[in-house]
């Protein structure tokens, strides 16, 4: 170990409280992007993200606003003449919180429970992920006055609304942004203490289907046999989504890469514990592990698409009466795979809907966001020293996993970059419910995925250029 | 005609001003029956018709309260002795008003309009068909100080939430109610103009069915694919419920009574207008007419089952987010027909979703109302009278029709009267909107109606006994 690596260690082992405390201010903030342009919670968030640059050392820190959407934040350090540039990502905005009487903690008060873990919405996506690089950079900082590296922080602001400015941004800052490798903390570990690199996304596409039947609710007695139901036709379009076994049902398979043998090798060596995953997403007693049963569980998640419902609107219980109501509404995304076209799986979502909803009612779809899936070869010096890395901080060797969630960034971004490395590393853990209530950080993981950084920025001021 | 129909009928003319005025008091209260008892809407429609009756003459007027229930109110006339007893019945109770955005003019104002109809909730249903028989008892009351039947008047105030007190007030008022004939003003007619007496009632049958895949939601990115979609597999088991041509899916068929040779010669007599039929329901264009399509478009409303999603809860458009929930609902309703049991075919929604919901998920089913059909054989002394009092009423023939709604109250009461003739009079015409939103009451049909219950009180006097 260097110098200035067992400085910026010691750095950190002094200070966690104050990097935690940190966390939880920049997670009482409600930056949800879901929100319309301009939003009071993302703003402030974009200016809080930019003192904690400012105070851990980087330079250049400022927040870049873009008409109608949400706010990124930029910090730099570039005086390690002849290293290598690495591109830190992270993204400051957050999911709506969802049930307020599903949190067992309010969702913008942070609070830590006696399993080690901080609960609050963000705290694991992606807060804790923005704040590994702001204390590791700040270790080394205020340790030696120096990084061993040279740094480009992005904190975007729109991460969980599809990234609408992302386009503007990289065409606006592409050059500033050149960098040799870009490390993106926005993914999982495989398991609690298993650091875990990420070599696969999936990407998503969207659409809001309207099925309607009537101009005017119609009384259900009075009309009901030879009037269509448009809740009932809707459905019958929808549970033809998927087959009997849970398939998806499009016409989109032939365009799914196989595994590749070394791929499934790796898969099956993963340690698996079915009770375990059940346990993990709280499946109820009975269910059915779903799809294609070939494809172990995480090749599932991982490597194969699938379709979710994520919206439904008829008429509520309450208030509800006899009748058959005028129209049907549905929001559904489908989660795909390389070699899949995202916009080839939209067009297939579209025609789904107009072919199979019956009896000539109307039907109007509105495409939603369609974003690419991503994947890479973890091969190479970059992905040698991310690994070691992480082995070194985690205690525990290091594993290459897929992720069945979206990054829209990525694929753009490394793209625009010339195709350079690009390392995922994780902190969300199977446990963690991102996206959901009682969100959740493990506290452990997040000081080992900073020391992880730590070591990180070391190993790769030894890349070869 | 008598010389105390013509004063009854001068009373009339003389006062629709005075009536039509009552009716939109009476129709500002808004006596929504789905509140939970006691409510202060139902109450005060209670007094109100209380008031009316009392103000038109009747006697022993009382407002009836059950514990849990929503008040009835009963009042009489019995001074024609060796004259039949007739019982009138109505509900003062209306459905909730539904979405206040929908209506043209408030629920709970009932206005006017150009078109000759008056518009607002529970105006149609069946406000004015409590009063008819309070203007038509009041014009012999107060033109001749007697009617020619005795009259013992029943008003309701949960027939929208399903009589639930109705087997109670039976148990205890079923001698007071003894009566030689029923007649009840809260069907329809066949046509605007077009006077129509019901024969037939479907009944109806609900249950609410819960699909739980998840004890908690999860990120449809980090576990789509082997973790089942609660909603997709409701939709596979609610789409389920009907074949592609849009009948009933379900095990029920064998006890259908086929329609008898003269209901269908009756059926295909009535005239109809498919471009009517689909303009009076508000169909988008280029929608099918769904069902049996061996069988009339009013056969399939009128004697044959139907389903309906009263509901479907999920997660809605607003706040919804890239997540697989872990539950949804849907209220389902099926109306039914002669000789189907209510039991049975409940057991028969129950057992479908319990077999057709895919994947091992927990289902569960909660029965709701479940009331019988209604069929009689209209003919003999009573529906010969009626059938002139509505033909003179309206210088139009009068039509014998089915009805694809349900009024629990009529089996059971006509069971317990001992199977005296039911006469069910229709004031809902098929632009009326009853449940739905701009519920409307066609005036001039209303005052044919109220002068045909002035005939027919008359021509019931003659009775044979």
């Amino acid at each position: 170990m260097t110098d200035s690596v067992s400085k910026a260690l010691a750095h950190l082992d002094a200070r966690w409280d104050e990097y935690l405390g940190q966390l939880v201010e920049l997670s009482r903030i409600p930056s949800v992007s879901a929100e319309p342009s301009p939003s009071a919670g993302v703003n402030a968030s974009a200016r809080k993200v930019c003192d904690l640059m400012t105070a851990a050392g980087l330079e250049s820190c400022r927040v870049i606003e873009f008409p109608g959407g949400h706010p990124y934040v930029y910090g730099e350090w570039l005086h390690a003449p002849g290293a290598p540039t690495v591109l830190l990502y992270g993204h400051h905005d957050v999911q709506p919180p969802g049930r307020p009487e599903k949190w067992k903690t309010p969702a913008f008060e942070p609070t830590v429970r006696d399993d080690g873990r901080l609960y609050g919405r963000g705290v694991v996506d992606d807060k804790a992920g923005v704040m590994v690089h702001v204390a590791a950079c700040a270790s080394y900082l205020q340790s030696g006055g120096k990084l061993p590296v040279n740094v480009k922080f992005i904190v975007e602001g729109e991460e969980e609304t599809g990234s609408s400015s992302l386009e503007a941004f990289l065409r606006e800052y592409r050059e500033q942004l050149a960098a040799d490798v870009i490390v993106l903390t926005d993914t999982s570990n495989y398991d609690a203490g298993i650091p875990s690199i990420t070599y696969a996304l999936r990407g998503i596409v969207g659409i809001r289907v309207e099925v309607q039947a009537l101009d005017h609710p119609v009384h259900s007695g009075m009309w009901g046999g030879p009037v269509p139901d448009p809740v009932i036709a809707l459905c019958k379009a929808i549970g033809d989504l998927v087959n009997d076994e849970g398939i998806l049902n499009l016409p989109v398979w032939a365009d799914v890469r196989p595994l590749a043998i070394k791929d499934r090798e790796a898969l099956t060596a993963l340690p698996f514990s079915e009770k375990q995953f059940r346990e993990q997403v709280g499946l109820v007693e009975g269910a059915t592990l779903i799809g294609d049963q070939r494809m172990p569980v995480w090749g599932r998640v991982w490597r194969q698409p699938a379709v979710t419902v994520l919206a439904f609107e008829a008429r509520p219980f309450e208030g509800s009466t006899n009748q058959i109501i005028e129209s049907a509404r549905a929001r559904i995304s489908v989660r795909i795979v390389p070699d899949q076209d995202p916009q080839k799986i939209q067009d297939a979502m579209v025609r789904h809907f107009e072919m199979r909803v019956p009896w000539g009612l109307k039907v109007t779809v509105e495409r939603e966001h369609a974003a690419s899936w991503w994947m890479t070869d973890p091969k190479g010096p970059a992905f040698e020293a991310a690994s070691r890395a992480m082995t070194k901080a985690f205690d525990h060797e290091c594993v290459f996993i897929g992720c069945g969630g979206s990054i829209p960034f990525v694929d753009p971004f490394a793209k625009v970059l010339g195709g350079v490395p690009a390392l995922l590393m994780g902190l969300e853990d199977p446990p963690c419910n991102a996206h959901s209530e009682n969100e959740s950080l493990n506290i452990d993981d997040w000081k080992k995925g900073t020391r992880a950084a730590v070591y990180l920025y070391d190993e790769l001021s030894r890349l070869p250029r």
